[in-house]
C-alpha cells in the first residue's frame, strides 16, 4: 500500500482526492492537513465521507508527512514550493495541484501569480503532469506540477494538429499557429470552495458570463504546453466563461486550417493520436459531447468538426474539472509514478443524469 | 457470475442500473431491451457508458431473458406483471422497479394506477423489497416489488417510532397515528426520462412547486408499509414537491409525540433501530442532512429533531431517488437474493460537490 | 414627488428597492449610501441599472438623508435603530427592512439577534409593516418594522383560520393552536449578498437541505404575529429549507382542524378574507401554486387544501422573497404612508418563464 | 389604442408578448389564439397573468384577427405565411416571430426549414425587423420577419466592424471576412415550450453542450444579414451551445483584425455606431457583461475586447432571447410601425438577481 498525505484538504480538489483515494485499492491515507480545521473529523465537514474516511484534519506542523510515499498539495499557490525541499529530502514524492511547478519560467510565474518563486531548483526538475504528453518523464519524477483544469482540456484538444510528425507528413503546419482560439466554459467548482460574492448561487445561477477577459493565469501555461509540442511560437486567444453548473469544462477550440491540410481526415488523425490513451475518448464523427458524459470521472471526450461554410477546424472537449482537470489526473500521475495500473482507482462510471 | 437482464433500459432507472451493474464484481450483463431503440448500442444513447457497456438494446421479443438468473423491470407500470409468469416458469427471478408488485390489494392498485392487475397470483407471493423491513423474506423471494422512491425515505424515517416493541416498552404509541405528515421534496429525475412540458428546464428550474396535491400514488404504498409495521391504521398527509435539481429526495416528517413519550430519547431510539443497517446512517444529534451527501450512492441519512416550541418529532431523511430510491435498492435486493455481500457493487462514495 | 433615501444599497434588498423605485411614478431617488463603495456609481456595481439609476453610492456620514421624506434601511440588523432618533427628529419617516423594529419585546430581540436594543422608545411607536393586518396603523406610522420574508408568507397563510371572528361564528377555534407547522422553502437570495461558502453555487445548487433547524430568528416574529391575530398563545414548528433557486419562498402550512370545523368551507373563508387585498391572490380550489408565478412581483398566491386521508388543513403560499417578502412590501407600505395608490410602482407582471 | 392579436399564445414568445403587451400603454389585446387550448383562460395556463390578462384562448378560425391593427405570429414556422395574404387584404399588419419572412431566398428557406415557401410575393415585401439596421423600412412595413434570437445578437455584435463607411475610412476591411466566428450560448427557453427529452431539467441542468454543430438554421439568416451590411460574401462559423439557465444569450464573437486596422480604437467605433440606439448599450472598455444584466428587458449589452497575445477582435454580446431576441423586439418594431415612442411598454428594469 502506498502511504499518501494530503496538504490542504478542505477545498474541492482536496475532497475529490479523498473520494478517489478512499476507494483506491493500493492506497493508505495517512494524513490530511488543515491549519484552520485541525482536529475536526474530515467526515464532519464532508458528510459524504461518513463511514468512508475516518481521519481528522491535522495541523500541518505535526502531520506525519515525512513518512508518506507521496504528498498531494491541494493548497493555494505558493504552499507547495515552501515545503518541497524538506519533503524531498525525506524521500517523499510530491504532486502539486496548484501552479508552483507548472510554468518553467520563474519570470512568467512571478508575472501571473504575483509572488516570487522560492524554489527554482525544484522547479527545474519538476515534470508537468500531463500523461498524454509526458508519460515516461512522469514515471521517473520526484515532483509533479499538475496541469490546470483549462490547460488539460485545451492542450489535449490541440495536441494532434500541433504534432510535428503530422506536420512533416503534410509538408507544413496543419493549422495557422497565430490565431488559435480556445473558447472555454467552466462550472463554478473551478473557482474553488472560497467565500466569494461572484460565485454565490444567487449571482451565478440562471446567468452566464465571461471573466478574466484581460488575461487568465492559464494562458501562459497553455501556450507553454502547446509550444513545447509544436516547437515554435503560437498565438492563442483564451476566453474563460462561467457556466451555472457545478462540475465540468467544455472547451470549444477553433483553428484555421492551412490550405495544404484542407482535405485531411482530422477525425482519423485524432483517433490515431489517442488510440492508446486510457482516458481520452475520441467520439465518432458528428458527435456533440456534453459535460455530464464525464461527470465525476477521469475521462476526456473529444469531438472533431469542420464547421460548414468555413476553413476552420473546431474541436469540442469535455472534462470534469475536478477529476481529469485536477484530482483524478493527480491519481493517474501517482499510479504512473508508483508503477500501478494507470487506471487504478479511476474506473468509476460517469454519473448520468 | 450472476446473469442479469434489464427490460426497459432507456429511462433513468435503467441507465442507473447499467452504471451500477457494469461495476458490480459478480454480475454479467446479458441483455437490455428496448422496443423502440432495438439495435442501438446502449453507449450511443448514454455516452457516459462508452467503453463500459458494450451491449446494444435488443427487442424484448428476442432478448435471451429466460437464460438470465434475474431480470430487472425498469419499465412503465403494467409491463412486469405481463411477463412475470413466463419468466418465473423459466426459473428466472424478477425485480420490478415499477408498481406492479408493491400494493398488496389489487383494488388499491387498480384505483391508483387505473389498470386491472393481471397477475394476482404472482402478486400474492411477491415480497416488498425494503431490506430494512423484509430482509429475510427478500432472501427467499422469487419476485420483488421494489419500493417507490418517496416510500423508501418516508418508511425508513418513520420506522423506529412505529415499532411495536418500542410502543410496548413505552406503554403505548410514541406518536399520534392519525396525523402523520410527510412533506417531501424531489429532484426532477423522479419524473423519469419522459418528454413533458412540466419538467423542462425552462419550466422547472429557478422554481419550486407542489404537485399531485390531491393524492399521489405513493400515498397508499406508504400507508400500507407503515400499517404493516405498526399493526394498526395510520393517517398520513403526504405532499410531494418538485425541486430544481436532478437527483435527491428530502423528506421532512412530522409526528405529534404522545404525552407518554415526550421525555423519550428519540436519537438513541433511531440509532439502535438502524445500528446494523449497512445503508442507513443516523446522523449525530443536531445534524441537518443535505441531499448531495448521498448523491449517486445507496445511502440514506437521517436526522432526528425536536423542534423548539412544539410537541412534535421532526425527522429529516435524504436519499438519492435513483439509487436507494430505485436502482441501488434493486441491486441491494439482488445481492440478498443471491447470497452476495449486501453492499457488493454499492460501495461508491457520494459525489460532492 | 417623494424624496427617498436608501441606507445600505449593495445587498439584494437594496438593489431590488432601486429596481422598483426607479420605475415608481411618484418617487425621486435622492441618496443611496454605502460606507464601503462610497463614490462608485450604483450602475457600475449593478449593470442592470445602467441608464436607469444615475446615483453613486455616498458615504452615510455625508448623505443628505435628513432632507428625504422617507428613508429605507436595507442594512444589517442594528443599523436602523442607531440612526432612527436623529432622522425622526428631522421629520423623516423610516422603513426598516431589517429586524430592529419587528419584535415588540426587546428581550426577545436581544435573545435572537444577540445585541442590545438601543432604541426601545422608537420601537414602542414602530408599526409592523404587514398591510393585510395593519393597514390603518401603517398610514399613520413614522417608523415601520418591515416583516421578514418567511413571516410574511406564513402569517398571510394562517391569517384566515386564526381570525377571531371566524372562530366566534364556528363556536371555537377552527384549528388546533398547539401544533401549527410551517414547512418553508426559500431561494438562495434570502441569505443575502454575502460572501459565504454555504450558498456558493457549487455548494447549494443541485442540492436541497434544511437549515437553522434548532431555531430560526423568524420563529418569534411569526409567533408574535399569529398570537396578535388570534389573541392567545400558539405553538408552531417552523422549518426553513434552502432551494437551489434565486428568488422565491414556498410555504407549506399544516394545521389540524378541530372537529367543529371539519365541514367548513375553507376555500370560501380564504377568498372572503383576502377579497379586497390588492396583492393576495387566493387561487381556485385544487390549485398548486409555483414560485415563478410571482417572480419579481409583489403578489402572494395562496392555495387551500384538505389532504386526503387526514384531518389536516394544508395551505400553500408563494411569494417572491425580495418583493412581497422585502422591498416590494416596503414600497407598498411607503405608498400607504404617503397616501399614494397602494399599488403605485408595483404593477409589474411576474416574469415567466 | 392599437388593437393587437396574437396567433399561437401558448409558447414562451407568446406568453412574453402577453407580459409586455398587457403593460403597454397604447395597446388593447383583442385576441389570442390556440387551436388546442381554445376556451381556456390564458391566466389558467400562465398563473403569472392572473388579474392582468382576462382573455381566453380562442380558436384561430373564429378569432377576430381581421379587426386587429396588427397580428403577431408566435407560431411554428409555416403558419404565418399561410394566413398572411388574407390578413393583409383585410388591412392588418403582421409581425412574424417565426422564420417565414426572414430569409430573402425561398430556396434557402426551403433548404433549411424543409418546407416549401407558399407565399413568395409577401416575402418580397417583408422587412427584416432589426431596428438597428432597418428602422426606416420598418416604419413603413406591412409585414415583418422578426430576426431570430441568435441572429439579433450576432448581427448587432458584428455590425460596426462590417460597416462599409468604417472600411472606407480605414482603406479596406477592418477584419478578415472569411473567418468570422460566433460562439454562442443560449438558455433553454430558446428551445421553446415543447415536450422534449433533451431540454428536461434532469438532462440539461448541471450540464453544458453544443448542438446543431453540423449546421443551425440561424446560420443562413446571420450570413444574409452580415452580407447585406458589408456588401460582400462572408464566411462564418456559428456554434450554438445550451446553457443550464432559463433566459439569456451570450455571444462570443471573434474576428481577425486586418493589419491596417490593428491600431484602430474599436471601443470608440462601437460607441459611435450605437450612440443613438435606445436598446444597445456599449459598455465601458474592459467590461465583462453577463446575461442577467438584461434579464427580462429589451436591452443588449456589448463589450469590445482585444485578447492579449493575438490579432483578434473579441466582442461579447448579451441579450434576453425572449425579449430583444423575440417578443420585446416585436414590440419595439410595432412601436415603430405605429409611430409610438420606440420604447413604449419596454422600459422595465432588468431583474437582478
Amino acid at each position: 500500500m502506498i502511504k499518501v498525505g494530503i496538504v490542504g484538504g478542505t477545498g474541492y480538489t482536496g475532497v475529490e482526492l479523498l473520494r478517489l483515494l478512499s476507494q483506491h485499492p493500493h492506497v493508505e491515507l495517512v494524513a490530511i492537513t488543515s491549519r484552520k480545521e485541525s482536529g475536526m473529523p474530515v467526515a464532519e465537514m464532508f458528510p459524504s465521507l461518513r463511514g468512508r474516511v475516518d481521519l481528522a484534519f491535522t495541523d500541518p506542523a505535526s502531520a506525519p508527512l515525512a513518512k508518506c510515499d507521496v504528498v498531494f498539495f491541494a493548497t493555494p499557490h505558493g504552499v507547495a514550493m515552501a515545503q518541497a525541499p524538506e519533503l524531498l529530502a525525506a524521500g517523499v514524492r510530491l504532486i502539486d495541484l496548484a501552479a508552483d511547478f507548472r510554468l518553467k519560467s520563474t519570470a512568467e510565474f512571478e508575472r501571473w501569480y504575483k509572488m516570487p518563486h522560492s524554489c527554482p531548483e525544484v522547479l527545474a526538475e519538476a515534470v508537468y503532469g500531463l500523461p498524454e504528453v509526458n508519460r515516461e518523464a512522469i514515471r521517473r519524477a520526484r515532483v509533479i506540477g499538475l496541469p490546470g483544469c483549462y490547460p488539460t482540456s485545451v492542450q489535449l484538444g490541440f495536441l494532434p494538429v500541433l504534432d510535428p510528425e503530422a506536420a512533416r507528413v503534410a509538408g507544413g503546419d496543419l493549422v495557422e499557429l497565430d490565431s488559435l482560439i480556445a473558447d472555454c466554459k467552466s462550472g463554478a467548482s473551478g473557482a474553488g470552495r472560497k467565500a466569494e460574492v461572484g460565485t454565490l448561487l444567487a449571482e451565478a445561477s440562471d446567468n452566464f458570463r465571461a471573466y478574466s477577459v484581460a488575461g487568465h493565469r492559464h494562458l501562459p501555461e497553455i501556450r507553454q504546453g502547446l509550444e513545447a509540442v509544436v516547437g515554435k511560437p503560437v498565438k492563442l486567444a483564451f476566453t474563460p466563461h462561467l457556466v451555472p453548473m457545478i462540475r465540468g469544462i467544455f472547451s470549444t477550440l477553433y483553428a484555421r486550417i492551412t490550405p495544404r491540410a484542407r482535405e485531411l481526415d482530422f477525425q482519423a488523425l485524432y483517433e490515431r493520436r489517442f488510440a492508446a490513451e486510457p482516458f481520452v475518448d475520441v467520439m465518432p464523427a458528428g458527435s456533440a459531447p456534453e459535460t455530464r458524459s464525464v461527470r465525476a470521472s477521469n475521462f476526456v471526450r473529444i469531438a472533431v468538426h469542420r464547421p460548414p461554410d468555413s476553413d476552420l477546424l473546431m474541436v469540442l472537449v469535455v472534462e470534469d474539472n475536478l477529476v481529469k482537470g485536477a484530482s483524478g489526473q493527480g491519481v493517474q500521475v501517482m499510479n504512473l509514478m508508483f508503477g500501478l495500473p494507470e487506471d487504478a482507482g479511476l474506473t468509476q462510471v460517469p454519473i448520468l443524469p
